[in-house]
């Protein structure tokens, strides 16, 4: 049976707190309603679109940042353990996109992961040396990426990254990163 | 002994005319004389600048190009022989690089790699699945890189190309790429 609309209003609220990051598309599915109706609901409930959301949680992240400026970062950080751990997402505009297919470019997806890990090393200097990554499926024009990173391995000269990327819940992007860095003391 | 100004000039003609990609950077170092010079040299001559020369050069491969339209492409396509093999060139410019210290990003030679790579392959669609990547010398703004890709193998499924790019002489990134197509008649 389909709910009330405060019984929506309701539901919304939790799950927006439970996962920030949930597209209205997502949420429009999940409660059978449209995309407009999703949008009203969050305006009523002063709860700002998925971008500024996601904006104010990277925010936060950038302190945390050694080896690179802000402006250097493609996506937004949404979670960051240095030297451990990293969360970024990535909304596909146009002009990531072929013109041909409106497919995402392969390049798009390496470079918001490749700055993930980029961003995850806590030393002044950091190098991409190596990369293996496999475009497990197409991502399209308006697709909201989350990459996922963690360190797999690291000793006194580089880290090893693992980095998955989904589109909702599905993968779309995997890889393998070796990155080189200097710390302070050399 | 140094040469001559008219020396010289005919030797830049010459050189130009082998390598239409070379640097005024190189030409200054191979004659021993300032950039300003080699711009005067080439002003005189009425040879347009490199990045002139190879936009002239790039305009006639685009005919060649089915997978994509010239402005998905990241560099400029100076050789292609569809299925087969191709160059390209890119310079480094300030929005290429990581602000604090002037190295290219990664995700800048990938891109120039993987489109050379997707414009190589002459059928209606084609998909980049997989990529090996090393990241072999840092490279710099204003740094001229010239990629090279090469098909190594193929069935009826995917194309399998290696990529060397240069700097000057020098190699600066190496890949494999496996590059998924559709065929007309599918």
């Amino acid at each position: 049976m389909k709910k009330t609309k405060d019984e929506r209003r309701t539901l919304i609220e939790t799950t927006i707190q439970q996962n920030p990051f949930i597209t209205d598309q997502a949420l429009s599915e999940m409660f059978e309603v449209s995309i407009q109706t999703i949008r009203l609901d969050r305006n009523q409930l002063k709860i700002p679109e998925l971008r500024e959301r996601v904006k104010s949680v990277a925010k936060d992240q950038y302190q945390n940042i050694s080896a690179l400026e802000d402006q250097d970062i493609i996506g937004d950080i949404v979670s960051l353990e240095p030297n451990h751990y990293g969360k970024s997402i990535l909304t596909i505009t146009k002009k990531d996109v072929f013109s041909r297919n409106e497919i995402a470019r392969g390049h798009v997806l390496f470079a918001q992961a490749n700055s993930l890990c980029v961003a995850m090393v806590k030393h002044i200097a950091v190098l991409t040396k190596e990369s293996h990554i496999h475009f497990v499926k197409p991502v399209h024009l308006g697709d909201v990426v989350m990459a996922t990173a963690e360190v797999e391995f690291h000793d006194d000269k580089y880290y090893e990254m693992s980095v998955t990327s989904y589109v909702e819940k599905e993968r779309v992007f995997e890889g393998i990163f070796k990155m080189y860095y200097i710390s302070e003391d050399e």
